[in-house]
């Protein structure tokens, strides 16, 4: 029923309610201390319900920011999760999981450092000293709303708030020289956000078409009802033993296409821009730039 | 020069140096906001030198806490550092970076969740219904002073602030099962952090002795000396395009002795006590519990 945008005014963080038109957003009333974390502010505060909001100022007079500017915690990721990517990347020779077999047999948990968040329109830095194979990942992003531990899968989704999407920015070569991901998924801009997110009833995971597009060539053509581990399996496998909290960022996995999966690999070089849609949520697009 | 503790008393957090004979702590004189995130509160208001000190307070009224009791983001940690513990885990079975060889040619860098951290003295939680393999990792943990990105192997030490000791508890089962290791190292309350943190000149890490006992048996008797990876390496490998923060931590690898070494493997059961010594440090001490 809302999409909810975290932007700037005046160089102030706001978090506010998106008119059904799409031309204007209502900030939230909520003190400026608790606006400057973003969607955090209502998670934490209103985990039920929306607070009141103040009157509407024109999208185009603000700066869209992250739903999250800088999360709680490391961003939770789910690897290969499916099928045609988990063949397309275990047979990239970049994979330190292949010897378990193309597709997991269970869920691959890795993260993502907070401070790799930017919004849309921000710039992703491409350094080519330190990586020459960087590629794109559009994922579904899960909210958590409610924490828990030992969350069984038909309760999951009461723990989720909304969604929103993710680009999982790689840099392949990082990915693999390391075994764990951490690295290869986690240097500097690393991952776009947004543009805004959505409560959990504007979309219907299970047929809401996912696609990716470099410079307008269509890459990545999929359904989030296509994962190979569900949102519950997911949320039931890290809160198993994991206490889950309000804030917490799940990136879902990303379906095939992405560079790595093109023979010669299409990574991403100085200028391309990679544009996410998700149905019912919107378009997350970023410009990749060098540096050095 | 200084031992520093995060301590509570009548319920507030405070942060102090600990004398010299050990048996009282000086509260630094920081806002009690900021006292409330541990060392945190004066790596970034004062990273060089030390606020000035309240009243001293006996150790014995005070309930020590981590040095850092919520990290800003998960926290470092560095797989396989230490030549026979790369061997022992390599042959366990449950090492899903094994086909790239026991000993890693580069870093192998994932971490633990911020919310893992438990102090001192603190249970860590055996939870049989989601691991029947837990095992303990006695480990040196570097603490960043100053951030940077793209930092030199010569410079590296110029951005570690000081140490402290982690227990980088691991359910060996999870660790194996979810082929990426952030579940296994992440279950609530498997980070044991402390007693204490010291500035970097309170030891050499070159030659410091970091031993573990459980039950009063000795399992790892070691030297951070011998990491195959030293501090420089993983500071230059993680930072060089990830810009490191104030305040991050970096658990630097275990050596051989772990429970999975053994045969038949020596898991921890509800009861076992581990204690683990780093030279120039202290003794961090806490024992398991079971729940369920």
């Amino acid at each position: 029923m809302a999409k909810i945008l975290t932007f700037s005014i005046n160089e102030e963080r706001k978090v506010g309610l998106i008119s059904e038109d799409g031309q204007s957003v209502s900030p939230f009333s909520v003190p400026s201390e608790l606006a400057s974390t973003g969607l955090l502010s209502i998670l934490r505060e209103n985990a039920i319900g929306l607070p009141e909001t103040l009157a509407p100022i024109p999208l185009t007079d603000v700066q869209i920011e992250a739903p999250i500017p800088v999360p709680l915690r490391n961003i939770f990721c789910v690897g290969k999760n499916y099928h045609e990517h988990a063949h397309e990347f275990a047979k990239s020779g970049f994979d330190s999981s292949a010897s378990a077999g193309a597709v997991p047999k269970n869920p691959i948990i890795f993260s993502k450092l907070p401070q790799t968040v930017v919004a849309n329109g921000e710039e992703v830095i491409i350094n080519n000293a330190v990586s020459t194979a960087i590629d794109y990942e559009a994922e579904l992003a899960v909210i958590i709303g409610k924490g828990g531990q030992g969350i069984a899968p038909e309760n999951a989704f009461d723990h989720v708030w909304g969604y929103s999407i993710i680009n999982d920015v790689t840099a392949r070569d990082l990915q693999g020289k390391y075994s764990q991901w951490l690295i290869g998924k986690s240097q500097d801009t690393f991952c776009p956000m947004g543009p805004w997110a959505v409560t959990k009833d504007e979309i219907d995971v299970e047929t809401a078409c996912i696609r990716c597009f470099v410079n307008n060539e269509l890459r990545q053509n999929s359904n989030t009802g296509l994962l190979i581990f569900d949102i519950p399996t997911i949320i039931s496998t890290i809160s198993e033993g994991i206490t889950l909290m309000p804030g917490d960022i799940i990136a879902t996995g990303t379906p095939a296409g992405v560079g790595i999966g093109f023979d010669p690999p299409k990574y991403l070089k100085a200028g391309d821009t990679v544009r996410i849609e998700v149905d019912g949520i919107g378009t997350l697009e970023n410009t990749f730039q060098e540096i050095n």
